[in-house]
């Protein structure tokens, strides 16, 4: 819209569009009509307005995860489908919760000294054949290219393309930068949030003058993207070093944090990569160091995307729908005010509306829903089902006793209600963000301890073939070779998800050879 | 990086990269060894280093403004040029700009009602034949695709197909929502920031139940980038509407922010498109109204983007090179210590150290340039020309005497520069803060003045051709034809950039026909 593209020929792209959705197939697919919208997971779990009247909004999540999760994201407003398989509009209730991630990690990356910038997303591409994770652009301007053009599934080539115009000096040591971006690579099976065509994340590139500052470099990232999923999503992940099967392409290293998702399978949430010195060797990327000497840069990389949204979805939803942490919630307070007649319309608003302003002086994100058209039972189900962690009801008897009703949505029915909370500002919100902080550790804590409670250490490989297939994470001494790490994948499903950072002590016997091990291995399903 | 890549490909892709990029050409085609490097223009317009040390690092504005403003960006380290033609990689001193444009405007929208969110990239292609301006994805997955793949150059087309599924009643209206993405154009003639293949954006798009909400919403967002013009930037845009060639091809009324380059050509800064019912009625958008009628949605869309940094780079630079207004600068006070001997360093350093903190503390952008390496002489030229609104200079007699020297970029030599200001917290503080508001509205002044001072009031055909074939841009009454203002383009090169919103009182006679005019327009040559 800006300048440059040329009016005529837009018309003939944007306006092809009567042909291309007829208004009898838009009005088949609109989401709130047709049986299984969205991301709905078939009849029984139709998002259809009319049902979320009732409390079968999704399906339960007991009855089949997967239908419920993607009722949830239908439900909650989260996402749509895209027109292109694969791919998915983030609505704003769910980018909401994704720029929640980007301010608190945008702030550490910049604390710990690190630039944003920009490269751009095409490169030109020389690999051989098709790559079956790539989409290339093959025509532009009009005429087939000479040279295909890669769209950016992660951007280490040209970082590295760049960096070797860059560095020249030891003083040019350490370069750290990241970008905030699409990426785009072709998967055939789909999942919104945890797979898709192109997604959104962070890509941290640095460049360093030794080993030991990219390793530390390169723990440094795990333990930030670590202390984010623990503090802002109540996600307990577990850090760890990937296997040698598992590390990233260029990487010596790749440290990974992994999420157990309410399903017990794993989601690999983050992951940070010592690279070494193969990209560096690759593109001949030199300093001259102290000494006049020429020596390769040693670098990392490391990224979390869209997906952790996912992951706070599979942590924390139940039957009821979403549960969101309060720290990332984009609605911290929903207030819904309750009259049955006019004449108490006025002041049960007034009050309400004075809770709303109060509230967010003092930083809380809170909402007040004063439609007329809905009943508050209504209210109540659709914020429940979008995971508002606090609902304050407020009716005339309330304004005339001056209290309001505070309900937690991580505790259902009764025992989560509190009446008679003063509308007093400093009380009111000292006891709201005192329930804030409560619910914001009472989520982490049933994490944990779900988390825990599905962890089995295990001594032998029919121990562990026990425990995956009953769903559980398997914990045990491992030194086998990347053939048995294969094996145990193709027999059970399972995969080496790390090597926790956290090790017991004390002498190990690797649980499938049964030779010497230094180290316990976290075998699991997963995403 | 997360899970989902398969590492194998992965590696093919990555690492044919050295045979794509010989160490050999990667060392010629160095930023700071080549002769014409980077954006430079030519081997006078060298960025090697050494140049640096002399006043002589950029070409002089006055002598070539194109040169100069290459010269300038790949000085400043604001862009380089990507590997793919007409690409460009955002640095980060330059992406630093682009963050306050984001951090400005993201608060505006979301004051105003909007909400951020995301729209794939990647849509379905039923254009006939290609496009000259679209880049197209026709391999994916490994195969070729059946249907073509447009990479977004804008998105109504899919915002339109969401907007379908989302608006239902005119309870869902007003539906206000903005993205912040990267757009890819495939322009012939490329210039860094001003007309690059893929660039960086936000495009707001909202849908209303009336037309006078739609234009009331277009009006306002063409307010909100002006005011974030002037304010911000110092540029003092000529806002506007388009003549109904110049209008964006789906919109009704296309309103626009017209700045006055260095070299007086014109630039369109930011759009805001009244949409009407064109799109709605395409797409089929309707809604039911309060009186059960299904209604067409009324529409808008607005956007700016990375090519604002263009604009500001061109407006107040000069042969010094960039000068940046302090409100958006990434770094609005540069501290250089000066010593001679080793004895004098350690003080020095001292008091530059908590100079800094102390402008940190009280949120000003600080930076303390401590290096050993480069003189404070080569320092000096450096900051200039980055554009850094004040030097404070710390030498041993101002630690003595508890001041410091404070130099004022946009006012050269001796006249920008006072001794004596004191070291003192709150002293230095409101001194500071004092300059940089100066530095702001001297920067607007300064460019109001040269604006107005090359706008040429004409009431003949005659007196346009002079003031176009001058430079300048000229503004006079106008009501002629379509044809009439196709002639006036072929024959001059200029473009009507706007009826302007300010206009003044009295009958006008058209300057082309003689007839009766409601309205002057403003003719220009633009980029």
């Amino acid at each position: 819209m800006v300048a440059s593209l040329r009016l005529p020929s837009l018309t003939s792209l944007l306006f092809p569009a009567t042909t291309r959705y007829p208004a009898a197939l838009r009005r088949t697919v609109c989401l709130r009509n047709r049986p299984a919208s969205g991301f709905a997971s078939g009849t029984a779990a139709s998002t259809d307005a009319h049902r979320l009247r009732s409390k079968q909004a999704v399906t339960p999540r007991s009855q089949d995860f997967n239908a419920w999760y993607l009722d949830v994201i239908a439900s909650a407003e989260l996402a749509d489908h895209g027109p292109v398989r694969g791919t998915m509009v983030i609505r704003p209730y769910g980018y909401a919760i994704w720029e929640a991630i980007q301010e608190y990690l945008n702030v550490k990356f910049k604390e710990t000294g690190h630039s944003n910038m920009y490269f751009p997303q095409k490169e030109a591409s020389h690999v051989e054949g098709f790559s079956p994770e790539l989409a290339l652009v093959t025509v532009g301007g009009g005429s087939e290219l000479e040279e295909k053009l890669v769209v950016r599934p992660t951007s280490e080539t040209i970082v590295n393309h760049m960096f070797t115009q860059w560095i020249h000096s030891y003083r040019d040591l350490p370069l750290m930068i990241n970008q905030w971006v699409n990426v785009t690579r072709w998967e055939m099976r789909t999942k919104p949030f945890i797979r898709t065509l192109e997604f959104l994340w962070q890509e941290g590139h640095t460049a360093h003058a030794t080993p030991e500052e990219a390793e530390k470099e390169a723990k440094q990232m795990i333990e930030i993207y670590t202390r984010f999923a623990f503090e802002q999503t109540a996600i307990p992940v577990i850090g760890g070093r990937k296997s040698k099967l598992e590390t990233f392409a260029g990487a010596d290293k790749t440290y990974t944090i992994e999420a157990m998702m309410g399903d017990r399978k794993a989601l690999q949430a983050g992951t940070s990569h010592n690279l070494g010195q193969n990209f560096s060797r690759a593109f001949g990327t030199q300093f001259q160091d102290e000494n006049g000497e020429r020596q390769h840069v040693w670098q990392t990389s490391w990224a979390v995307s869209t997906r952790f949204v996912g992951g706070i979805i599979m942590t924390h939803g139940d039957d009821t729908g979403l549960m969101l942490p309060p720290k990332i919630a984009p609605i911290q307070v929903v207030i819904v005010p309750i009259w049955k007649k006019e004449t108490e319309k006025t002041g049960v608003l007034s009050a309400a509306s004075s809770v709303k302003e109060v509230l967010q002086a003092a930083g809380v994100r809170a909402k007040l829903d004063d439609t007329s058209e809905r009943t508050a039972g209504w209210k109540f189900n659709f914020w429940e089902m979008k995971g508002v962690p606090i609902r304050i009801e407020i009716g005339p008897r309330d304004v005339s006793s001056n209290c309001v009703v505070v309900s937690r949505r991580d505790i259902p029915g009764k025992a989560g209600k509190v009446f008679g909370i003063s509308m007093e500002p400093s009380t009111l919100v000292a006891y709201v963000k005192e329930k804030l902080d409560e619910i914001q550790s009472s989520l982490l804590e049933k994490a944990v301890s779900f988390r825990d409670s599905n962890i089995v250490d295990v001594n032998s490989y029919e121990e562990l073939k026990v425990a995956i297939s009953s769903g559980k994470w398997a914990r045990g001494p491992w030194s086998a070779s990347d053939s048995d790490e294969q094996r145990v994948k193709e027999e059970t499903g399972a995969t080496i998800r790390c090597f926790p950072f956290e090790q017991t002590q004390g002498i190990k016997t690797c649980l499938m050879t049964g030779n010497r091990a230094e180290e316990v291995a976290i075998f699991a399903k997963s995403y």
